[in-house]
């Protein structure tokens, strides 16, 4: 009675204060808690298994394309740091630095790595000595701090976990093939397995990552309109090698300098799962990353015959491949329709004596809530289907959201007025590329993310800002 | 040539300087490498991917026994880690502080965890209220920070990768329970996929964890003589929750304070298994965790139909679920058989034409070097044997190792002459369980690591040190 009531409490609707219905959600979906320490997070099991799924997939596709895990360690002296000076510019004012070992003090304070490309320049330059050494195609999965001032779980967090690609190759070319590879597996992975579709595209020069040529996103919009940069791939050039001394021999004799990237996802996707998919029920979780893709309900349980034929069902789907929950607690059915839709548990399954007689059971998917009754016969196979339905239908439930929320505008106006009217969205307009109406737009109209998608349209042959003749077509949309 | 020159450098032989053999086949074995922060390491490919493998088994065995994986942050408030009285002394005094946040000095230092106790106490409070919440079963796999003066890679370094499990109860049974059982999979673990046999026992009370009631661990001991703690299991009975006002509603309604134990390993594992099992050729890897289990290595491969013939057995023994690696680079064969010898590649297999005419071809097994030839009609069987092999003569050569050097003393004299006459090894002798003779024995003798076997002996009935009335055997030896 006591568990009954605690679910009644809902959550905040999202249409109501939609950053509430979102840390609500964090907390009781139990994906997170806070701790005493501001900006860093407890991810709790059920948190931390979605990550482990994300993990998994990845990993695989990382390892499918030829790279290696490694690890470097957490502490970067600030001589190293300073190295590269776009770099130590863009990250020194965030870092959190360790002055004191013990009871001593350092000789020089060492700063608890934002990002990593300093400590692989420095090993780079221990192990390459010749083009039979390249390249190297190392990742690695660890967590990073940001001196942030205001943090969000997941989307925010002055620690935060990642996986950072890192590659060194012997040309530029082969460098720019593996950023725009990374970018097409980031891509892919969010669009089939997190159901979230993404905009492929190129960040404005003011908006690179610092000390990279150039830096490629995917950009994905959120339910609210804002959006979110759910992965970037860097293509450094020879900078950083040339920083740190980096030099091969070439097949010629020559000494050359390598080129590099590097690559980065972190568990801000939880966030862009939470904010693509979720409703005022809770989480809804896209199957593959799932960590429980089906719960069994069991109805009327103390009734004979019902745990027992709930028990070999769970059995049956998990020699499938299915991870499934059953739950037989003693909690009301209720109750437990309401957790495991706070939980997003993609599929539900009802089953109880009359169904049992019957040979069948009730199926209901999270997502819409749809009811059907199935036969016990091949529930497996049943269930898998209805898993495909759910991934089918709420990356259309995104895609829809997006396109809905898409505004072509051709002058700043156009822009005001489809924000006002519509609300927040992407914004589609031509750009000449100076940085002067990059600032201009987002100023006048408090779109300040901007991304060039590869795929270029014509909306018009002039500047949605100065009239000037246009280079792109951009992208543009408030930022997570 | 160039390369074969490079293999020609043998390493420092074991018999010459042992930690020198160590080091070079941390580096040669491309396992680690040297960074310019003293004590951190970079793990490069081929280390972190036995690593990978120890994750993967270990993460099951503890899925398998209830436990769920979790993340809390690194940074530890210096109020925080001030709870607890004796871990605090423990320590403190080899913590890295942050002291600043970007260009702010914070308000109250944070220490990197140097283990993570504090944060899950601080959690556990927020989330434990009811029996009902009660146990919970917590693991997580990162990295912990401990400033220490002397450094060697996996074994003592300032950064180390582990996993750290924590677990809650309702009761003081339950928990003791919890900690023996997670000594057992450690113990199991150890042998059955290291292939490094252990003694199971309980640290004396002045070598206990920092706030622990009673601290459990494994101790192997190592080609040379010296022992090796692989993995400890902590009960902390109830104070932590008193430190921390961990309290729960219990079913009779009372107010109780539930009770914890934590347990971890570590990369040091990786350092175990060079210790324990190579040899003055390089690395001899246990099968279970090695990331390359056989390699083909084709002899004349550039004679028709040899390459094909290396690929086809390379895919059926991949399919077969082998970690195998053809080798068909440009090296020679005499390169590539030292390479994997220093890469302690379980299993070689050679394949030139000839072998190829009579359907055959010859299997060298890494630890003895044995050669044989053997039909290429079920080679993937074979091979899995030998594999087999391998791991059981490993751990039979590692046991006899161990009982070599086993010395049985009654007398301190005796202890110094077995040292002397015998070189380091395991002390077993019987102690009264004072403080002070623990004290003497060591520095009389200089060994300094002391475990009380579960499995206890009567060898006397008098303390070794004072002459008294013994109460344990204990095991003793110099550790790493």
């Amino acid at each position: 009675m006591a568990n009954d009531k605690k679910m009644v409490e809902d959550i905040t609707s999202m249409e109501e204060d939609f950053a509430k219905w979102y840390t609500d959600i964090c907390k009781k979906a139990e994906l997170v808690e806070y701790t005493s320490v501001k900006g860093c997070m407890v991810i709790r099991p059920y948190g931390y298994a979605i990550w482990e799924n994300i993990q998994r997939i990845l990993d695989k596709m990382f390892k499918d394309t030829g790279h290696e895990n490694v690890c470097m360690p957490m502490f970067i002296p600030e001589s190293l740091l300073q190295k590269e000076k776009d770099h130590v510019e863009g990250f020194a004012p965030e870092v959190a630095w360790v002055t004191h070992g013990g009871s001593e003090r350092l000789e020089e304070r060492l700063c608890v790595r934002p990002t990593s490309e300093t400590l692989f320049c420095e090993h780079y330059a221990n192990i390459i000595q010749s083009h039979r050494d390249l390249p190297k195609l190392y990742n690695q999965w660890v967590s990073v701090v940001r001196w942030e001032k205001t943090t969000r779980p997941f989307l925010r967090s002055r620690e935060f976990l990642w996986q950072e690609g890192h590659t060194i190759h012997a040309t530029a070319e082969e460098a720019i093939i593996e950023t725009e590879k990374m970018l097409n597996v980031y891509a892919d992975f969010c669009e089939r397995y997190l159901a979230i579709p993404v905009v492929k595209g190129k960040k404005t020069e003011s908006d690179k990552f610092a000390g990279a040529v150039s830096t490629y996103a995917i950009e994905a919009l959120m339910h609210d309109g804002k959006a979110l940069q759910a992965g970037t791939s860097h293509y450094f050039g020879d900078g950083f090698a040339k920083a740190f001394g980096i030099q091969y021999q070439s097949k010629e004799n020559k000494l050359e300098y390598p080129h590099q990237t590097s690559w980065g996802m972190t568990t801000r996707l939880i966030g862009a799962i939470i904010m693509t998919h979720g409703d005022n029920n809770g989480l809804v979780l896209p199957p593959d990353v799932a960590p429980i893709q089906a719960v069994i309900i069991p109805v009327a349980q103390h009734k004979p015959g019902v745990l027992e034929k709930a028990a070999e069902l769970k059995a049956s789907l998990e020699a499938a491949g299915i991870r499934v929950k059953l739950d037989d607690s003693n909690n009301s059915a209720g109750w437990k329709y309401s957790e495991y839709e706070m939980k997003g548990v993609p599929v539900r399954i009802e089953v109880g004596p009359r169904d049992i007689e019957n040979n069948q059971c009730v199926i209901v998917t999270r997502h819409n809530r749809e009811k059907s009754f199935v036969s016990l016969d091949g529930l497996a196979d049943t269930v898998k289907e209805k898993l495909t339905e759910v991934r089918e239908g709420i990356y259309n439930k995104a895609l829809e959201n997006r396109e809905n929320r898409t505004y072509a505008c051709t002058t700043m106006d156009e822009i005001t007025k489809a924000l006002d009217e519509k609300g927040d969205g992407f914004i589609k307009a031509m750009w000449c590329g100076d940085e002067e109406c990059e600032d201009k737009v987002k100023e006048e109209t408090g779109v300040g993310s901007r991304c060039i998608p590869l795929v270029q349209e014509n909306l018009s042959e002039t500047c949605v800002c100065c009239g000037k003749k246009a280079q792109y077509m951009v992208y543009w949309g408030k930022a997570y």
